[in-house]
């Protein structure tokens, strides 16, 4: 029913920068009562996305699914009150986003961020529709493969211990100055951590962008809206200046700049979040 | 030097179970002020463990390396008092065991239970040195392989939020006995969620042992000498029945019997735990 769907008015702040065309359908944040979305057409090869616009998680496969240039519907859910049909769906009980759903009879269904790139990598090997090259990992077999691979997941693990960082910074919002400082100072040090392993030429995963360059960018998207609000200098100190540049780098990738949203609406959203009335759609209304 | 060396009573636990001649050498628990291990001889193939002996996340890689059939020494280390040169060594400013180290001039370190595994996966794929199939997963290239991967994975997340359930069980031993048996009923859907992924055939990852029956197991292991410290029977529910038999199928493969401990150990060592004076070497004085 036209009633799921999301307007797109958000669609303009992606116009032009290409990769939207994948998306074939997004709904609004669906909740608790509005009906499950339509099976898609028998014989239909595009993937699902169970998402959440702001969700950084999410965000790893989309970024994933436009890497790779494979079309798909996101389906948006609002995480408050998850719809039942939502949940009966869920792959595991904590009924987290992201899942992907397979198309086809069996539906195959999978959760966790890392669980749904890493399938998609290795089930999209090679080529993409576009002829590039969709490969985010040295594929097996080629010289160096295992030791490459590993040092990708090793810095996204490395990413996890920076996330942690990053949280108990960003939502201690009603802490004293000087706590606020305290884990700002900490967040800044498991950063130069994780800037440690960037490697010569750029990027976390050799000379282009790779799976771990894209598992590390949606909360290096979400820094500089909550530096603003936190009345922070807008840019990182000196001692970041290589994560800094590979942050514009990572600005210029195609996947970057088709999932990117700017940033008054993270922090917008980050505020109904504090307020304990998270606004999942409030850009598809927004006229200007 | 002859003092770093654990003296290897425990290797009676294992004796005659196959496996231990894999571990070329297993030192104590080695602390601050312990010198160093000594280098391996160049040109060795033997890869280094940093290990704990009670620690399940470590035995998930004893378990591969002995799938895998990987001679490999073992450097134990005293989780209270780290010695400066393990810290040093440690790829993650977390420092906790595992850690592998690859032999030769470069000294790949990496750290993390799943990254050991996997990179051990990939990079000693094929037969094993006896000839059996040293895969712990189905290889790339292969039917259904990208489907089959992930659920293994998928089994390996479930199995975290098991843990996690398992810990808040076994740690909280202070609380009022309504309490705790609230946490077993919740450790016990935990389990049942877990079971679910059985396949038909008695393993999680098909009809033989592979990574994702390695990477659970070790909670199983430490589930009997638990449930006897709190004076539960000594038998999971029947509505465990399936992942009863999987337990008793995993003790009969090699890799459980050559890393397993006695209940009474992993009692000892928790209870030592308990008391915050963790005693990781009473196994090798022991006479009987």
């Amino acid at each position: 029913p036209a009633s799921l769907l999301h307007r797109r008015a958000i669609k303009r702040w992606f116009s032009g920068r290409g990769g939207d065309s994948l998306v074939v359908m997004e709904t609004r944040h669906l909740e608790t009562g509005d009906p499950e979305p339509p099976e898609l057409p028998r014989g239909s090869e595009v993937l699902t996305l169970y998402s959440m616009l702001y969700c950084p998680y999410a965000q790893r496969t989309r970024l994933v699914l436009q890497h790779k240039q494979l079309p798909h519907r996101v389906i948006n859910v609002n995480l408050v009150r998850k719809p039942d049909w939502f949940l009966a769906r869920a792959p595991l009980p904590s009924a987290k986003v992201p899942i992907i759903e397979l198309p086809g009879d069996e539906k195959l269904r999978l959760a966790d961020s890392l669980i749904t790139c890493e399938f998609l990598e290795e089930a999209f090997a090679g080529a993409t529709s576009n002829g590039t090259d969709g490969d985010l990992m040295p594929s097996m077999g080629t010289p160096g493969a295992p030791r490459l691979r590993a040092a990708q997941r090793q810095t996204i693990s490395r990413n996890d211990a920076m996330i942690s960082a990053f949280y108990r910074w960003a939502l201690k919002k009603d802490e004293p100055a000087e706590e606020r400082e305290l884990l700002w100072d900490r967040l800044l040090w498991q950063l130069r951590n994780l800037q440690a392993d960037l490697r010569d030429g750029g990027f976390f995963g050799g000379a282009r962008a790779q799976l771990a360059d894209f598992m590390v960018w949606p909360w290096i998207e979400r820094l500089p809206p909550l530096m603003q609000h936190y009345c922070l200098p807008p840019r990182l100190p000196d001692s970041l200046g290589h994560l800094s540049a590979w942050s514009e780098a990572m600005s210029e990738t195609e996947p970057v700049r088709a999932t990117r949203l700017p940033d008054w609406a993270h922090l917008a959203f980050v505020e109904s979040h504090w307020r304990r009335e998270p606004r999942y759609d409030f850009l598809e209304n927004r006229e200007d």
